[in-house]
């Protein structure tokens, strides 16, 4: 879980700063509840769900203050940090429900959970269905109090002239780029260009590029800083997404805590996919139209699936892509007028992020 | 569409303007999905849904303003009252997703609309399965923008910070009424407490109370103004509810835009359904017990269910509850000092409210 992270100077004092906000605010809003007569399952999953995330953009929002030159670690940009991670539970509660994956993070996934909790008297559709009502208003719940988190984080009326903007960027950002997969999912094509912009926008933008913009906002950045940002952010998480896609596919379960069926069986449009499509022969091309995206996909498919996704190079064409990218983000840093102490973690965050195994 | 609006002096000036933030909005953000090569529908909905509301919410804001003094109509004001329809969108869409409801307005539903947009080349099931995931999506743009606009408005920072907090508070109040009412369909009980807690989150506190209280706010509004609001809005608010869950079943399709099927079939737990309970005999129970909430209900079986709610005297009995709760907001208004124009808004805005058919 803090594969990422370790490696950073202070970061651990971060994260435990950054989950006893969430978990204080969450404690308000389940007394609230309590009070209210309001039900308790809902504080009680985003609290299971943001317990256990990376908090990958927390440390991003604090990088791009110190990128910055902001100085310490103040508790409005640790508030701040801490509601990007109740925005990210919303975005993977809804992304589950969407891609309909059964497992989040090694525990069921939110509308699998609660499609249990209200199951008690209903079919098994009607549960399900109920399921997944309530995990999409968990969801804009998450949504809701992202923006709660971040109006009562105590920044002054210039901060939050700077933030919100960016913040707002930043949610139609990775909504569109989540339109654009869930449209294109089921049915990949050899549109490699089209499986790079939804990695930049549900991605390299929502994960790397607003999370750095936003602390540099904080920390009252001038445009070339928000710029300079960018020439780093959006190589290294175009190549994230492309490290996601491979181990979505050939990562060990245990280690990721999501089948590694999900992303074939789903046929995301992947640029691992669209390579693998445009290199196939015949009869792989064949394989892979009917069965990515196939709903029944069974374990000796997915196998014969990533056999192809080798065979034709594709998987290997896709780690050098990554190094490329990754190659393309530190050249960025070298020539970025950050203090030395933000670039050090922004190189460290590029290797724990692209050589990572969950 | 306006029966609420046309009895208010200048209403139908501020519906106009209302339309004109909301459509410039949407036009900006159609520009900028134009550019970055992004799918178009989700600006074509948003605007399809936004033209066709009462703008119930946006007439209370203004009248809380005026409530709290306030003078003339500024922009900022209505570019708020504006967020709050597209806030409304968002609500409107999730529901429909959670309902399975098949129109809204007239028109089909969003997941609807987009099933058969992107259905080509989809077996039936996989298409709902992506008209509902682009619907989540389209709901969750539209509570990300009715930020956007409630950020762009204009607001100071004094207002902007008296009134981020009462919009967070709307938001999680409507979404806990939903997830109350989500979690109780399908088995509706004698309990009407809880019916009765369903209505003042899910509609008293998020149409009535909090649209007036950020229209307060935005005039600087001292808290014995929000108490007097509150004593109006929570008893009307509830009749509000009461209203619509006749009209529900009772209304005219062709009228409200919606089945007079789908709350039966979906077995609301109201007021209606949980008097009729405790009032029906044994064959009535034996009949509300398997009809309501039954998926498959067809027409004769919901003309049957709509005897029993009438002869068990449910229906009437609501009837005397909205009579009930409309005078107790009138007396509220007879000892509130607000300005008498404000007063006089209050009044007519009551009485179209309760007495609608759509």
């Amino acid at each position: 879980m803090t594969a990422v992270a370790a490696d950073l100077p202070d970061a651990a004092a971060l994260l435990t700063r950054v989950t006893a906000v969430l978990e204080g605010f969450l404690d308000d809003k389940a007394g609230g509840a309590g009070t209210l007569r309001m039900p308790l399952e809902v504080t009680q999953c985003l609290r299971d769900l943001a317990v256990g995330g990376k908090r990958l953009r927390p440390l991003l929002c604090v990088t791009g203050w110190q990128a910055a030159s902001g100085r310490g670690t103040p508790g409005a940009l640790v508030r701040v940090a801490a509601s990007l991670e109740m925005f990210h539970a919303f975005c993977l509660i809804h992304d589950d429900i969407m891609d309909d994956s059964g497992s989040r993070r090694g525990a069921p996934a939110i509308h699998r959970r609660l499609a249990l909790h209200h199951g008690q008297g209903r079919s098994t559709s009607a549960a399900e269905r109920v399921g997944t009502s309530c995990a999409i208003l968990v969801g804009d719940l998450a949504l809701a109090w992202s923006g709660e988190l971040l109006h009562a984080a105590g920044l002054d009326p210039a901060q939050l002239g700077a933030v919100l903007p960016l913040v707002d960027d930043m949610r139609s950002e990775v909504m569109y780029g989540q339109y654009l997969d869930v449209t294109a999912a089921g049915r990949p094509t050899t549109d490699v260009d089209r499986a790079l912009r939804i990695a930049r926008y549900k991605t390299a933008k929502y994960t790397v590029e607003r999370p750095l913009h936003i602390g540099a906002a904080i920390a009252g950045a001038p445009l070339p800083v928000y710029e300079a940002l960018s020439a780093y952010a959006l190589p290294v998480g175009e190549a994230f997404q492309l490290r996601d896609d491979l181990l979505g596919v050939f990562g060990t379960p245990q280690v990721t805590g999501k089948p590694a069926t999900d992303d074939l069986r789903e046929g995301k449009h992947t640029v691992l996919a669209a390579l693998a499509l445009q290199r196939a022969d015949r009869n792989q091309r064949r394989a892979l139209q009917s069965l990515l995206g196939s709903p029944s996909l069974d374990e000796a498919e997915a196998a014969y699936l990533r056999e192809i996704l080798t065979a034709t190079g594709a998987r290997s064409e896709v780690e050098n892509m990554i190094h490329s990218l990754r190659t393309q983000a530190l050249r960025a840093l070298d020539i970025a007028s950050f203090p030395p102490f933000a670039i050090a973690h922004l190189r460290q965050l590029t290797d724990s992020a692209l050589a990572r195994t969950s």
